[in-house]
């Protein structure tokens, strides 16, 4: 194996037949890798590239990168590299570039590639019409393996995914599939009617392209066909893009939950990571002056017994600590489709029994602790019950603000933990300092 | 399409040639669901099903059903389903029943499949080698592509991943890689050795199969091979195996950090529920007590000052927001392969420069808070430099706790949260209730 530097020289003291054939054996990812720790004009490397090749370095290329690869040829130039890349892929450029760039470059496509590209770039980009590719393999029922083979060698080499022929009617509705490995052990006479499957999965173009990703993962697919109402189809996603896609979403919910912009990256800019976290930061702190505000009602009580403040981080963090795992359990059955309205109301029950259980266990806890470390069996009762309240609310929280969010359209991961936590402080402290303060002749 | 009744009733009413021809048209997961909802004995169904078939209903199981499955069946049926299944599905299989039941099952494999399988049961369960499967396509370097095609319509239908052909010398010592589609598109006569790719990216046999994970990612595969440290060929790992590893190491992250046990599903019992979560809350009690015990040591400030105890959750609390934000940045970094040792320090000086300019804008919001809640600029003051110091340690602590637990082999995402939020609680009060102590008599 060679390394960075190697390629890069290989590439700038070559000539164009050398390059070709070495480029047989160079990873457009291992490609990038190496330009990217390269000192020198990255254009003068790229220039001895061949278009089909630079097509697959901006493919690979981050979102970010890849329209300042491309701005590095020449308008005539980029109009052939641009001729060379699969549609999804191009749509996905485009997103990241402003409108004016975005129009000139479509203004100079061919008219078909341009009429399609708009089509796409119509779709919303989390759906499967957003994340489709139209380059498929297309053949009708009628012809032969021999037929089909001859159409390959004709075809292949720009489709994106070879595996799965499609077989389309004259309305372009998908009749079947047929696997590739079918069409290599056929005899060249059989009909693609006898060989192709004729139910097959697929997509509605609508689809959210998390359950995308989670048809992938239940029936174990390289690629499904997208079609609209009519079964007309329209495109394929392959597994490669879902895998990328359940990775980004992935780091979506992390950061989400823990109060990080998506977009943040590990080795960022301290401005940009700021921005991510001070404003999360900010809300947080409204719903801590929320949870002050309740202690701030019961000051009087404090002031008397004032053990009451060493005990309140404990009832408030358990509260806090139960929600936040009944909502992550929530927000995951919502993303891997496990939660449904067949099993809602169980769900519920599940969880108000699992927070009673748990609530009695922590309240026999603290209340013995209460009870040991003050000395006073009311306090360690008032302790106790607040506990196991608080558990008990933090569960139907943890079940109920996820749900509530997805149905008014709201990221659960986004927002649950910040909603949850209030209930869990707010009413901890209510439950806490409250009942102490009902109790106040016998704490004293 | 129909609907899961009428797939049950039509394999009990007819025929084994009828059920073949409507079995192409099921996908077993489909089956799978149709069989669950149906009441009647499943065997009587499974009965009628070919063996090849079952085999698919098995390896589409989920991993705790599939022995279940297998038993159903007479010796002799098990033994044709066992020898029907691919060697990875079958090793998941025999990883979830007992010892016994183990032995007894591989005694009655042919010699050879029993070797494989007891070799693949030495491989850690998510290593490279604990996910890959054995049966492969390879073919010779001097072969013709109408020898390969002849090759594929003998062995192809039992191989897990027919896009791929791999190319081994005589010590099986893998050369180069052919895809498919090269095969159908190239001239009958062409040499495997002109059309095979030569540098192939594999993954050695040890590897952990979240970067297994990450390299499909990188290089959008549709599967890699698995190697030894001789270059000898052992198996191949296949996209939609990891797409389902990508799906569990997400869950399991999310489900560690909120302190769920990752075998807890949201349709299980209560009991299980409880077994998952109240262990972790136990936990979590402990640090909430060794920050009650750092409270208690200032009560006697709290007694003169009792606005301290409204004060208190916004300094730990936004704290824990903090060090959660960082530890979240760090633990998918690592996970994603993101943070490395030439990054590590440039990471570590953000998070302290992130730190600081976060405390500081939300150390003079607070400040700003309290002088006006309170009155009094010292008490301002009191909590601005407590915020502003705990959120720097809160960074420095969700920089540091990750990274020390994973160099000590422990899963960052299992034990980070409780280890920062430790420190933010016991900190945080630390600082503020300290800080008010010593400029006590400013604040009476």
């Amino acid at each position: 194996m060679e390394n960075e530097i190697e390629i890069i020289d290989f590439i700038l003291k070559n000539n164009a037949e050398a390059i070709l054939e070495k480029l047989d054996d160079i990873h457009p990812v291992d490609f990038l890798e190496a330009l990217s720790s390269y000192h020198g004009e990255a254009v003068e490397v790229l220039e001895k590239l061949p278009d089909d090749y630079i097509a697959l370095l901006i493919d690979e290329a981050e979102d970010d990168e890849k329209y300042g690869l491309l701005s590095l040829f020449s308008q005539n130039r980029k109009n052939n590299i641009i001729s060379e890349m699969s549609s999804d892929e191009l749509v996905d450029l485009l997103r990241n570039i402003d409108e004016d760039e975005k129009e000139s470059i479509i203004l100079k496509m061919d008219k078909e590639d341009a009429k399609e590209v708009k089509e796409l770039l119509e779709y919303d980009p989390d759906s499967a019409g957003g994340i489709m590719a139209t380059e498929f393999l297309s053949v009708k029922d009628n012809m032969t393996v021999d037929e089909v083979i001859k159409f390959l060698r004709d075809n292949a080499p720009d489709s994106e995914t070879p595996y799965y022929i499609y077989v389309l009617d004259d309305y372009d509705v998908l009749k079947g599939v047929v696997p590739l490995r079918d069409i290599v052990i056929s005899d060249a006479q059989t009909i693609v009617k006898d060989i192709m499957i004729e139910k097959v999965i697929t997509v509605p173009v609508q689809m959210d392209q998390e359950d995308v990703g989670n048809i992938f993962d239940k029936y174990g697919f390289m690629a499904v066909p997208v079609t609209d109402d009519f079964g007309v189809m329209l495109g394929i996603i392959t597994i490669d893009d879902i895998v990328e896609i359940l990775k980004d979403e992935h780091t979506e919910d992390l950061y989400r939950l823990a109060g990080l912009d998506e977009s943040e990256k590990i080795s960022g800019s301290v401005k940009s990571s700021i921005k991510s976290r001070l404003p999360w930061l900010i809300v947080n702190l409204g719903t801590a002056i929320l949870a002050a505000a309740t202690v701030s009602l019961f000051e009087n009580t404090i002031e008397k017994i004032v053990a009451l403040a060493t005990f309140m981080p404990i009832v408030a963090g358990m509260g806090g600590n139960a929600g936040t795992q009944t909502l992550t359990m929530i927000i995951r059955g919502i993303a891997l489709g496990e939660l449904n309205f067949e099993n809602e109301k169980e769900v519920l029950k599940k969880e108000i029994l699992v927070g009673l259980v748990n609530g009695t266990c922590l309240g026999i806890i603290v209340a013995t602790l209460g009870l040991l470390w003050v000395g006073n069996p009311v306090f360690g009762l008032v302790i106790g019950i607040a506990m196991f309240l608080n558990l008990v609310i933090a569960t139907i929280a943890g079940y109920f603000v996820p749900l509530i969010l997805k149905k008014i359209n709201v990221d659960p991961a986004l927002a649950s933990g910040v909603f949850v936590t209030t209930v869990t402080d707010v009413l901890g402290f209510f439950f806490f300092l409250g009942l102490a303060t009902l109790m106040i002749n016998f704490l004293i």
